[in-house]
């Protein structure tokens, strides 16, 4: 198989192990940058994670225009990877969800950052974008290309970013450190509020250590985690 | 099949998914009104949720009698379903039920209101009935048309009412949108729980997130949850 | 089959499904009086409750000596049910639990009571019993028909009873309503915490609607949630 | 079959337990002793707990160094158990693991105490190690043995320890019983959690309790737990 069917492989997988692991329930969605042209991604047409197949794999240029829609439905908010893909060029993968940990955080402002060391690649504080502040009252979906381009400015140079009474986007360097960020971004979101309700003396992950996690976190470590998880998710594993 | 054996294989269905996400255990039901008849509506006879199937099926008129009750034993909280549907000609469809995350609301008075855009279709305030108010001590059950239309009063022109002691009931324009309402209110719950704890001070939906988000709640949009609630109960998904 | 044998089968699925509904892990059991002899019960000897048939249940004496103990080990806390069959003619059926929830009410001393009506049969207020005031450092174990009776004056003339850094008692007019109010204290554990965190002004059920509630919840009511979980618990259902 | 292959089948079985019961995800391992050979223990290559197989169980001197690695990725945290075995003779297994309950008390510095009767093996109070005291910005992975000599001091003659912002490690007399406080040690976080948001007062088991519980701790004891979990992961339970 060519290094274009192997990554497209993994991207149904990845679809998969993100609903079996409550990542995205009905919504939510997981992109990919053509590995040979950077001026492209690869994202599903609309469908619920859980059921999408190789077919169901549409190619979109950066201003997430359909190259072959093939006449099918699409996402709504394909903004908010184009425009994660404009801004980042070291961004290989892209991930909207609206895991439920991570709703508190985004509508009462209240900062999250890395209580333990699988949880340092969501960056050593997760920045929070508002739609309403320069859009005003929306159905709060990223609709178009201003829209993705903000949120984008917000995510700046970090692995992570809440949008207030909506979700998330999680991006990262390859498709399956993605998926890792934001299982452990989930996580990370439970166990912050069970160690704030515990104490007001929380000891975060310092900014050193989370360097230092982000330097170690190989293929070979986050390969574990994706091996474990496609097993549940009943998934063929390839190194 | 003619529109009315499709609107109750899609009741049959709507039971067996609020029982698979944790809507409805044992108790709590689902009703629609008859798409040809405004005077009539759909229940099924007195049965867990998960195991109705179409013969369970019985016609009530709008005082909750039955048309035939097939010698069944019936549900003791019809008129929940009969004051909704006297009270509001716009409701097509109306669930009871009593999933946990809304039973410390109803028993607080502390008020529910949206926190992410799928949960908008709650309404921008959750009114709570107490039935102790106009009937004293009682068992709880809405045993009487008087109930049944007071309980109406008081969910007015909304989505949602909140049941002191008991549970809610959630109405809607149609069968799926109105399972989708009593799915994300009790997410809605969970998660405004959450937040709360975190801080005083969240961030609502503004009262015209939640107008926009009720205008672009498509029946398309619907059935991307309806399709992946139908796969998760091990139910066929038809458009 | 004979009266006594639909008991026991019905015992034998009662541990089945207290396994399945979360209330007892390897630890727990449930016991039920003889039907024609009041001074004899059956319990399972020690085998956690899921994997309990037929074959492992035993007769006791309410000094609960084994009338033929088959060679088999016996549960060491026998004398929680000697204790309250002893003390209490009416109790037809025991429950022993370790059920989470009811734990953190146990330690603390502060009240349970029931928040909704499905939780009303747990009795008004649930009476809290700590091993240590009257036999000092234990294994916490109910080991002597000392303890035993202790446990039972401080049960008194309701259903339930906390034990401090141990677990509850359940007792009841029959089998399957035992079972019934097994699940709903733990349900009621649940949601009385969340209730708490979220407000200081709870609403409980009024004694009246508690002596309402018991009056209504008869067999046929208790049977649709003991059908519930006989199939989710992969057993037959027997009226 | 002999001594040492029963053990390390317990092992293999005891990985799919920690598994089952989320006590582990793709992270962590579980160690037992030579019972032979006391400088010499056993522990799986890389790899998540669920999927090891008596072929991927390995041999290491207590330096951590392998007898025969079979050309295999190792786990980078060997010096957890290494550190343990040498500076306690009485220690036959070791785990360590990041189930999720622990981590608040590890970054708040709250003790964890044991709340009711199965959890008391946890120890009367679970200390703290932070790698950062003494090794500064790491990754927080216990990566020399200088961290695992210094992990095993904190530790002292308890049963476990709690590692800030990573997760905790539990030692025992024999690997079913080790299990045992890995899985009630989590019981006993969230417990612990639930308890002290609901009252200031909570009554812990007594020194004098948790040194009874201790002693009637039985392996007969302990099998009825490991029997139940064999049952549930689906694996074969031997006496």
């Amino acid at each position: 198989m060519s290094k274009l069917d192997n990554l497209l492989n993994d991207l149904v997988i990845a679809n998969r192990i993100l609903a079996n692991e409550d990542v995205v329930d009905a919504y939510g969605h997981v992109s990919v940058r053509h590995p040979d042209r950077a001026d492209r991604f690869f994202l599903a047409r609309s469908l619920a994670p859980e059921f999408i197949t190789r077919d169901d794999i549409i190619e979109f240029n950066l201003e997430c225009e359909p190259i072959d829609a093939k006449g099918k439905q699409l996402y709504t908010e394909r903004p908010i990877h184009g425009g994660a893909y404009q801004a980042r060029p070291d961004v290989m993968s892209v991930i909207h969800n609206h895991s439920p940990g991570v709703i508190p955080y985004g509508i009462t402002g209240h900062k999250m950052k890395p209580v333990m060391h699988m949880c340092a690649t969501i960056g050593h504080e997760v920045p929070i974008w508002d739609q309403h502040q320069k859009f005003g009252d929306t159905d709060l979906l990223v609709r178009t290309m201003a829209q993705g381009h903000d949120l984008a400015k917000k995510l700046g140079k970090g692995g992570t970013c809440l949008m207030r009474g909506h979700g998330c986007v999680v991006v990262g360097p390859y498709l399956r450190r993605t998926v890792y960020t934001a299982v452990y971004l989930e996580l990370n979101a439970k166990l912050q509020m069970q160690a704030e309700a515990m104490s007001k003396k929380v000891r975060f992950l310092t900014k050193g250590e989370v360097t230092e996690v982000a330097k170690t976190t190989s293929p070979a470590n986050v390969n574990r985690a994706w091996e474990n998880w496609c097993r549940k998710a009943d998934r063929p594993y390839k190194e």
